[in-house]
């Protein structure tokens, strides 16, 4: 791994593309969660008239990409490159969404690091010129997932305090070259390698993943030369509370030390403990609802100046859990940075 | 659809980004078709010694992608990005062959397009300097897939002619900015839009995806304002016999015949007609494994000059067709020039 460990994983977008708009769209449970207030639109009904929770799930991905192009007022005939995925098989919930827009698709998947990678290759498409913009998007939806990958809703099964919640919950951020009132700037983005850390519980994703977001966040400082202290703060995509102490102390361990103050995890601070989402949030809605929703308000308010988030992926299936497999994982690492003098 | 018509959805590689190596791998049967002499590697036994049809999926893709790097002595630590897809619910082949390899992934759905979704996205990486290299991959498994979208294998299952049988195979390819010996140049890499035609027959497929393809190649010739006749040969991925029929019908009513004897589908030619695979190949590996073993082949020896080659894929679920719906396609086109003088 000597060569692997010198080769470097970051992507530089000198030309600084522009985060131009954001928008973010969650069911009732993350509406009644701490960062309720954050949000664009809160379902009251997660099926959102729709027949089915997958077509629900959809149908919410076409809200947040149409509710993030009216804040430009952009046609969604304008869109050149919509970088989309989640969670569901063969991700129905992005390609009936992209259906709906019309817009040139390309499919992700990264499980819960979906958004981040989706942002990653939008920068680099707007970066270099080959697009003039980039919608991405990501989504989850609790009952859609949960009873494709873990058992009927009507179970009611129980659920151990590692187990993370599915966030019912979708994000969309537009990506142009430049903008007069631009809410960030991407200026890395830190690829991730696929890392199994031996666990092979699925109600223990946070473990799982930790290793994958420690390696990720390590690359990341390496081949842009900086410190964690560089960052105003970083955030997780959905490590739950138990996931993100492993991350802590595995950077401890690893001589990387990084302030607990200055490190969230979307996941972990989406519900109120008695919400009885055990270790927090997950699923690829999570960290892009918190990140559009949260983060990228404060850094366009210049609240924050330069935060590297970090969405982080169990690539599992059903089928690789059944056949006895451990849980491999990948995370994904952008660097955003506010405007000057904002 | 004025606005989308006019926008451009090609993306023009400038710096003319490398094939430096490809590799194919395919199953028993697909070895016993009228392109077996094509492929690297033919697999006497499709289970690859492993325990299940998923992990051999996965192996396959492994062995593809190193019998790749192998053919320029490249060792995997020094890959920069891996783009990688396939038909497995979460993607499975390819993220657990890219926790074997350790590479940079970007995992990537387009159903059978995949291939060509990731040749674009790592021509781009390459072209603008992000990376010094891409290993694009796409792999499918006919009894992986036939029991994750259809039956069990053990029903004997019987299809009608307009099915299509997916192929046990899995093609690989380098991409880098420059080499000595180029297999031939990414010029472009034309994005789909996801079209919905209304057919809701899983059990036709070519039907489903040729509009997806019509579309995608009047998308490719306006942007290059190029003429199918600017091409050696056009290439498309599984449309099978009947969904080439269809495509050579849509464009012929739509103003820009094709010469249909410049006009190859790699689903249509991977089977014998006695091999009962009915319409023709299908799945990732398909269009991977042909373009991979025989196309880039008489690109670098200089029996063809240009060629455009468009993958294809049913962006549907199994659950998205027991709720009903259509079958949503997407068509991906990358346009590939050999080397002058060869």
């Amino acid at each position: 791994m000597g060569g692997r460990d010198q080769a470097s994983r970051t992507l530089t977008f000198t030309n600084r593309p522009v985060i131009a708009a954001q928008s973010s769209v969650v069911g009732p449970k993350e509406g009644k969660g701490p960062l309720a207030r954050h949000f664009d639109q809160i379902l009251d009904d997660d099926l959102l008239g729709m027949a089915s929770w997958e077509q629900a799930e959809s149908e919410m991905t076409r809200r947040a990409a149409m509710a993030c192009l009216e804040k430009r007022a952009m046609p969604e005939t304008e869109v050149e490159a919509m970088l989309c995925g989640d969670l569901l098989n063969q991700i129905i919930a992005s390609s009936f969404a992209a259906r709906s827009l019309g817009a040139p698709f390309l499919g992700l998947y990264g499980a819960c690091s979906t958004m981040i990678e989706g942002m990653i290759l939008g920068a680099a498409l707007v970066d270099a010129g080959y697009r003039k913009n980039a919608l991405c998007a990501a989504s989850s939806h609790f009952c859609s997932a949960e009873r494709q990958f873990r058992f009927p809703l009507e179970l009611g099964n129980q659920r151990p305090p590692s187990a993370q919640w599915t966030a019912t919950a979708c994000g969309a951020l537009l990506i142009v070259p430049r903008d007069e009132r631009p809410i960030g700037h991407i200026t890395h983005g830190t690829l991730g390698v696929v890392i199994d850390a031996g666990i092979a519980d699925a109600n223990h994703m946070g473990a799982a993943m930790a290793p994958a977001v420690a390696d990720t966040i390590r690359a990341h400082l390496r081949d842009t030369r900086r410190q964690p202290g560089d960052y105003d703060l970083i955030v997780t995509g959905d490590l739950g509370i138990y996931g993100r102490e492993i991350l802590i102390a595995l950077m401890r361990e690893g001589g990387v030390p990084l302030d607990d103050t200055r490190l969230v995890d979307c996941g972990a601070s989406l519900y109120h403990p008695e919400q009885d989402a055990h270790a927090g949030g997950s699923g690829c809605g999570c960290i892009a609802s918190v990140l559009c929703g949260k983060y990228l308000t404060e850094l366009s308010e210049g609240r924050l100046w330069r935060i590297l988030a970090l969405g982080s992926g169990a690539m599992l299936s059903p089928t690789s859990s059944m056949q006895g497999q451990s849980i491999p994982s990948i995370s994904y690492a952008v660097a955003l940075e506010g405007v000057a003098g904002a």
